[in-house]
């Protein structure tokens, strides 16, 4: 295969709790399908990526009540312990480590991926992570995969380009979070600006100096848990490393470290249909909706009803005179939610936890 | 009991198609409980009128797929055979036509009544019923029950009130259908108007004596029964009775008798919260909303909702961004609908006869 050093790390961790009722704590998004064929989200995320790094490749980071999962999904795949949910920069912070200690020495290119996410032309994505590597491996960059956006999503973050690098891939001139309507507009008819998918690559030392440089803190308990490792395997390894990840800050990657380092680049890749899955309504964009517009999965009637997306797992959901209303069945739970609003469905997972309803989280 | 010559019938064959999907063919409306004590629509409806007349004086006319689910709501009440559905006029004909044979030569009065309405002030409803009967009893007249309107509503009959009579009774002087919004809007700002209850009173030789003058072919009908019940009982009594009663057009009281009739009189009711329980939105009505609007009855949570009905069974239901959304969870199904549309919930039925999902009607 093509990148005989690189590693891939699939970040699987994640709860996935806008996509309630259908995800729960005990299965996350992840391991749900979004196709007809039932192919989970983490078994195309694998797929997807094997043309390019082969099986031996493949680690996926989780927490240990997702193991089991995940050796199910994904039988081929090395799996790194995470002990506990501290968002994106710790999770990568410590797959880097895992990945220097059984490297005996070696530098890997690390093509980090959520597990959850839809692409639809795997080629392209294919291409623009293999520019992604190249880059990574040629110069010590941080390369993130930007998205040619297509409207203006208020639910993704932004990467304006600067200066040409080489191939697709330029310099970044700036981060911003998830902007207003208003911005993204702005964005969307400036042009030069990428959605940030969420996928990078870099060699495991070069993270690992961002982490020194913007995250010290963070960065002194990598080099512990890295110690640790040394040491090799045991009883006492796995516990010492749970208590000094505990101690760190929960931030994602891009606000802890990307927006500061000043080796970003994104590789500007072609559209391949990417999607986060991160809503019920991106959910319903992988699928062709009918003449009214609706979206209909499972046994329901739509009546005098437009533009709405219905799923039903075991029982018949009738609409009638909705529009923008998405109903989500499963078999203890029924959410309806307008379609405005399905950013705040993890309002409901919050909700039900304040009320110790763990049955349904 | 101050009534002896008055009998109340009980209109039960409804389905309320309105009402699904709590209510089924096997279940219709009238045996659901609207209110908190678990008492159904038809226990209340007996309970509130025996006051008046006592239980020997209860009929209750239906179809006889119901009659065990009636004997097991109102074990004190006298069933009568319907046949079959046939809408108001041939059901009153034909309860007109049993209780004289089963009166000795005596003329009773009838009270009828639909078997699925809501009341909260039953001393009214008596008062209203009690001067029916007496209008009923001392004239030739036709006694509708007038309700005095609260909102423009377009899913109620009109009746325009004439000359003075006597106490709170009036001419009619006029019948109107179901209206739009705006004569609607008319018709309560000019005044002199009241909802058309489908509550009546007559002696039951004046009703068939307009069905002689309106419908006379199933007056002839009903002369036949007659005869039949006059041979008194037998296996070939009810198959001849239910051959005469298959001929019988389907058709309204109102429009196939009451809307020609000269001698028909309203008795404009004090106001005693009656509502017709025809929709889910008219079924709220009956229950006091939340600070939001919101009516929620069963394992629900709404999140940024407002004036939504919310009514679980036996799973959570959790609403995110609505406005003006019902939703009815049962075992089996669910409907979803914008407040707007609550009239057109029936669709649902019909498409599912279509579909052949038998088990769901």
């Amino acid at each position: 295969m093509g990148h005989a050093d690189t590693l891939v790390v699939i970040m699987a961790g994640g709860q996935g709790s806008r996509f309630w009722p259908l995800s729960r704590a005990a299965l996350p998004k992840q391991f749900l399908s979004i196709s007809e064929d039932g192919e989970s989200l983490i078994q195309a995320t694998v797929r997807r990526i094997l043309p390019l790094v082969g099986e031996k490749s493949v680690r996926v980071i989780a927490k240990p009540s997702l193991h089991t999962l995940i050796q199910e999904h994904v039988p081929m795949a090395t799996i790194f312990g995470e002990p506990a949910a501290k968002n994106t920069a710790a999770c990568i912070g410590l797959a880097a480590v895992y990945a220097l200690a059984e490297s005996d020495g070696a530098d890997p290119v690390l093509v980090v991926l959520p597990a959850d996410h839809a692409i639809k032309d795997e080629v392209r994505l294919r291409e623009a992570l293999s520019e992604g590597v190249e880059r990574a491996r040629s110069a010590d960059s941080l390369v993130t995969i930007g998205i040619p956006p297509t409207e203006p999503n208020t639910g993704y973050g932004y990467i304006k380009r600067g200066a040409s690098v080489e191939g697709k891939t330029y310099k970044v001139e700036r981060f911003f979070e998830k902007p207003s309507l208003e911005r993204a507009e702005k964005y969307l008819e400036a042009g030069g600006y990428s959605w940030n998918s969420g996928m990078f690559v870099w060699r495991a030392s070069v993270i690992l100096k961002a982490f020194h440089d913007y995250l010290p803190q963070m960065y002194d308990g990598l080099m512990e848990i890295q110690q640790v490792l040394q040491r090799g395997p045991g009883a006492a390894t796995s516990g010492r490393i749970d208590q000094i990840f505990s101690t760190f800050e929960s931030i994602s990657i891009d606000f802890g470290v990307l927006e500061h380092a000043r080796n970003c680049v994104v590789v500007c890749a072609d559209q391949f249909g990417w999607n986060d899955v991160g809503s019920w309504d991106q959910w319903a964009q992988n699928f062709e909706a009918d003449s009214d517009g609706n979206l209909i999965r499972g046994d329901a009637i739509a009546i005098d009803s437009t533009d709405c997306v219905i799923r039903s797992s075991n029982r018949l959901v009738a609409a009638v005179g909705l529009k923008d209303i998405v109903v989500i069945d499963t078999g203890d739970a029924v959410l309806v939610v307008s379609r405005d609003n399905v950013q705040e469905v993890r309002k409901v997972v919050d909700e039900l936890k304040r009320r110790k309803r763990t049955e349904l989280t």
